[in-house]
């Protein structure tokens, strides 16, 4: 009956993350805890394999890390100096569970565990094809293509056997894998997921942020590089490059979004590019207001960035309720109506009168910048103006974060001005896609863009085999391939 | 094997929250909103009981209001247009539940339900009276006692029973009892725990705090006052004045960090008093510094306070994981110390190199501050002075309020200087008890306190009859009864 | 969707057992074999408390002994050489376990823990004069009444405040109370209900049916007299005669049904009273048939006893599924018509042709007689004859016997000639209430029976206070008091 | 703690039943009530596969039928007029619920689901080769197997797959397959395990046993033929016999102890059967006693029978109590010797002083025969006779029974007096093996046996490839193949 109707609810969603450790004491546990800081990137389900000279050990759970991968037995069951780790955001339903990964399976040389952060642009034909062959799947997930190309690979080692089923994959993959041979990490050749390596002592690791290293109080050493494959074990680390080599495009919403602001991505402080965004949105839209509003949490960064670069008081407008978990998902349109003052309520004391101006990082739906204009409005705001800290979002992403179909993307069926009037602002305004490069430090090369902008510009860097031509369509998409 | 260590679990510790309403449809439905915001005054347990013609229906359950309140069976089966409803901090064990409120007799004129704020400083002394009378208890709660002398009252009357049970008893309540006779809000003659009321429609509401209303779309109407009995039902709402009158003692630590920052208190804002607090900070304990940092999330309004007061910059010097618990209570001292980086994390590339100001509202046994200054060294900070948004705490609360012991609090064991040593801070300054009065609008009287600041003070407003000599020595007590 | 229907379910039950030991190590361990082997006397819940000398402790489950109390941690939470223990067959419903039986209170004057197989017949009359009092009752049960009793008697003794208490009772009750006096043992004046003692080593035992002597290895000693009450504690045994003496009244139901075929009721074994019912009615209603097939499982002891004195073979025509408990009782009457052959399948391949005497302990409502008669007309009998080894079931019983309201037992309802219609038999006898007495070994004396036969005569030994004039005439009951 | 330690614990165990119907509304639900009806012969674990339009469904779970299957959601997600079902007693573990049946693959022409029992002897060799050409395992269950061959079949029809399958196997199957191309039943050449058709309306039902005909009131129609494979879709009824034919050896434990007396097995009463046996045993083997008493449950038929054919009456000496589940199974050896009373006491005031002949089917390990011989002893038994109704139970069953490996057989130890003394009867005598064909109607030919008797002669039906030579050596056998 009580719904919670978090702001966060209208984001595109990361769908993963991931963590691997080799050569520490009780791995898991560290695991555990890299996995928990990754919480942001996957909520709906956690797993952890674990390897000693027994075999490999397996835990996965429905929901938060915390919960399950806080105990003590189900650590104790996850035995081994070597482990790896996921965090999902994904789909519900009675077999889901058979989804979630660590994916493992017995192979006829031994036992094979991979967490994967990204998508199989091509799976469905892959899976078709193996299918017919005698391969029988036990999941839905992309990831399990995998598995059965190196199962039924005619290499006889692991590693040419893992290069061989990856060359016929197609998308974005940043993936852990637990052989053998050793752990092996790779990310595939345009590195659009990002993977960083890190060392504690004797311990090196493998995470899709740098917040997971810092957790366990591990430094960061440097980046899995796009179409790297790196092999750890007794022998120490030895890096590949299997693969032909492209120019990178690393997803951009990582900054915007999905990655935590005490996160180091791409060498830059994810808090800094925040503030810089807010400080160029301040430039590209200013306004003048009495007060700088951020949409908790998320927002925060910009608007202090734009509160410094504008002079404007920076202000709690909306209180977080912290009672709340972010990850509450509610399955209708309909109820994500209701109730928005669980999670936040208007600090009306603090508005009444004020000329507000409200920075949210993203608009994806446009149903909570709906309700929490109105919210400043019921508070008694004078006037609300709302910047946004990303380019319109007018497009899907087919590399492993959840986007709702393009038709119900506000962006892509309004241009700002009826945006604007959508949400009852006084004034809306969005960064450009150059203004969000530059406060990237970057200049945007529109014929190969630096990063996968897809989902602003609609320029997808890799072809998009299980799509259909109606879907494409629909996608209103075309493919930049990065060479 | 994962512990959460939050900032906030070196906090005094509200322990109750209520909420009731009279005529609505669903009351169950609207107080377990109600709860639901009220949910940081209490997180071990909750329970609703609702009144329809068939007479009481109660469910009570361990854990947060969300998952077990927002089930529709549950709502469901506590029919009605009137409900009352409890948030509780506070003890574990098997037979917490007989403790979980509100407790529901059947007395010889119907039934009686009670939820209830505060604490009865001689309940065990009651306790004992009745039960060699033949009163069989069945809880270990103080607030059961005023069911039994209720229940053995010789009046006749409802209304005059409680306020014959009431006559007995000393200490702090803000109640709210559903009988036949209709709902019933009723506040100690000191006031020291709030209680607001508020209406929408023709639905009358109580509450502890106004954020509770705004949850619902209710209008604040007034406090419950000091001593006042306010009686509900078709007949309309009607007010009582039964006890001998005093001057109030309001808890002055609402203002400090019990009540959320959306609240009114005593018809001040809670997030204005935090930034005057902060504001006042600033000018009693000025430092030369780069950048003002909360410990998040309490530490926030007195932050900004303390930053507009003084011009430096207030940047997010901490990240606060949203995926941990505020409530997650480890049992032992020794756990506290680990895993501070789960719910909190520095961010470096902001600190390094930076002279940080620290803005924190309390500190109480000092665990987490020592831990968190530390977290600004290890993350490069140049100098970390620390600004504590209310006096030294050196007294425990027997007003429903959880204290550690007397030799637990950092205060009652060594002076700011020492203290400032023992944290590791290059300083630290507490705001002056008539600098918390200042900031608040008043000015202290030292003869008869406008609030309960006993925990800052030592001045009790009541007597504290079941406490031994020993125990008051060691509280180092001394009771200032209002007049 | 599945229902087991067995054919006990068309029976009375036992509403009861009890069990407690004094002296003994684990002594709960000792407690839950001994409610294992009471389990017959009721399935719905099960509790134990346990006395050492931190207090008292108690733990109560819905469902069966196993299942709760072969855990260790259960039993392990229940430490202390003394310790009493409950089963109960009773109503559903979400306030139930508060029904539980031990049922415990905090006296004045120390724990006081309460086992108790029967039923108060002024049970509710005295509620009500309590409740006025200012006791506040937690159950609905009405045990609770005793302890009311006790905690507002003004002797100061315990002994004499239970005697005080139980001098104000009416009814049937075999009562074990554990008390910082000791454990204490007590049947009603009548010996309505059964309770036996007994030893192994140094332990004290008392239980309703010698079988839960057996299970512990126990010897049989005697039993509890009619109107004994019994004080074991560190001084030895003690034996009390404190209420009106009166004559003896025993159910005759414990032969006929309610007791194990392996325990001795009244110095007699109930197997042999079984076999002895069977062969005098093998004689009372003589009938030329091929097999002789018991009911399961009831029906096998009068099986064997009328065979053995008819000459007719002994067969086992109706085969009883081991998975399906005897406790799963269905909600409404329509589901008990689904699905019998779950529990009970004919053996068909015997039946076929032949003339069968079926032979079962007693009819209630008739529903399963109806069913049983058509699975031997299915399976191919050519005559199908029912034996009853008990007279007709005419009237409830309220001495802690769940019985149908008198409108449902079929006896109650038409005559013998009518019943054998109704079930579809082609002959239908009942042993009579003199046979019944002849094989117990007794020549039955109408005036004063020497057993309360009220469920078969409408003879009550008791006043029923709380029943109605209008429930009287429907019970067509008759007092006829034991003198 | 507590242990229940039922005689029959020391029995071989059936290790699966099956149960399918074809063209029914709720055909789950039938699969539900015919899979109860067998819950003896496997209760570790059950599940049900359904076919509909949409595809197939499936649920399964550790435990009895009842407790899952007899709930209205668990059937109601168990759509489609088709379905097979499955019990199971097996290995525990937290892997096990993979290997719960029936077993489910998506092949390339559709689901594919399968329910098996029997066990495969060549099942580990076949699993290391299919592993080395890539298929990936996911159950440790000998099943799998048959799924993986159909998967990599290259025929092209289902039928012929599911044949290339079968040919490649050896040992015991009776497997019900649910495929788009209909339901398909099996059984292997030898017939080792039963499996019977029957129809109710125009249903076809495949079984284990005619009692999960009777369950659901359909008719026996005829056994599935040892080598014959049925289809049944759209189009009818089809028979094949894809396999080289043989002469039929169907387990001879069936009549023993395995199906239920209920039940038809080879065209005989297994009810009838069992007498017969007890008969053939008395004439055998007699014995001068007062009463004959049968080991319950499983001893009875055969003690009617011996009772008949001796004259000595047939009594009650042992009750049975009906609250301790059969399958209540304890890890260690250990514990089986405590707690004998929580299942069986015996009926002291009949036994003492008489001279018993006890009844029981078989004798494994021997260890509750010691038990019960002495209860009988400790009851006042004058002298004790025990007559067990089947041979010396001398080696292992490799065809999907569980049996204790060889060195646990307490007839493969020592011979008939030594196990008389063992177990500490006056007499000790089992049925010769001659015998218990004679009273089945034939007469043993020792060349070419018809039945499989290996558990008592050692003559094995089928190679038994996955054994090691040194493991071929202990169980002392010998293969006699039918010819």
């Amino acid at each position: 009956m009580l719904t919670t109707n978090p702001f966060d609810d209208d984001k595109l969603r990361e769908e993963c993350g991931v963590f691997g450790i080799w050569n520490a004491d009780a791995a898991a546990s560290f695991v555990a805890l890299g996995l928990h800081a990754l919480q942001h990137r996957g909520q709906e389900a956690a797993g952890i394999s674990s390897m000693d000279a027994a075999g490999f050990h397996s835990h996965r759970a429905a929901g938060h890390v915390a919960g399950t991968f806080d105990k003590d037995e189900v650590i104790r069951a996850l035995p081994g100096r070597t482990a790896i780790g996921h965090v999902r955001y994904s789909t519900t339903g009675s077999s889901a569970m058979r989804n979630v990964q660590p994916l493992f399976a017995e192979l006829a040389d031994g036992g094979f565990a991979v967490a994967h952060n990204g998508n199989i642009s091509n799976a469905m034909k892959l899976r078709r094809t193996l299918n017919r062959r005698g391969s029988i799947f036990q999941s839905t997930s992309d990831t399990e293509v995998i598995i059965h190309l190196v199962a039924t690979s005619h290499h006889t080692q692991m590693l040419d056997r893992i290069v061989d089923a990856l060359n016929q994959v197609e998308g974005a993959y940043s993936l852990l894998m637990l052989t053998e041979a050793g752990l092996i990490a790779c990310r595939d050749p345009l590195g659009i997921r990002p993977l960083v390596m890190g060392r504690i002592g004797d311990s090196v690791i493998f995470a899709s942020e740098t917040v997971a290293l810092d957790v366990i109080g591990a430094h960061y050493e440097r980046d899995v590089g796009p179409g790297e494959m790196v092999l750890v074990n007794g022998d120490g680390v030895r890096s590949f490059r299997p693969f032909v080599s492209a120019s990178p495009r690393p997803c951009i919403f990582e900054h915007v979004y999905f990655s935590r602001p005490d996160s180091v991505v791409d060498g830059t402080s994810v808090y800094e590019s925040r503030k810089n965004i807010g400080a160029e949105l301040a430039r590209e839209s200013p306004v003048e207001a009495d007060i700088v509003v951020p949409v908790p949490d998320s927002g925060v960064p910009a608007a202090i960035g734009f509160s410094q670069a504008s002079g404007i008081p920076f202000e709690l407008g909306i209180i977080r309720s912290h009672y709340v978990g972010r990850t509450f998902i509610q399955p209708s349109q309909e109820v994500r109506h209701l109730g928005v003052k669980l999670k936040h309520n208007a600090n009306s004391a603090l508005i009444r009168g004020k000329k507000v101006v409200l920075i949210d990082d993203s608009i994806v739906r446009g149903t909570t910048s709906v309700k929490i204009v109105q919210m400043m409005r019921d508070a008694g705001a004078a006037e609300v103006h709302m910047r946004i800290a990303s380019p319109p979002t007018r497009h899907s992403c087919f590399y492993g974060v959840d986007t709702p179909e393009r038709a119900k993307l506000l962006a892509a069926q309004m241009d700002v001005a009826a945006m604007a009037k959508y949400i009852n602002a006084d004034s809306l305004a969005f960064i450009s896609i150059d203004g969000l490069y530059r406060a990237l430090g970057d200049s945007r090369n529109p014929a190969v863009p630096q990063r996968c902008d897809a989902c602003f510009t609609g320029d997808y860097p890799t072809r998009l085999t299980d799509l259909t031509d109606k879907e494409m369509a629909q996608s209103a998409l075309r493919v930049v391939a990065s060479r």
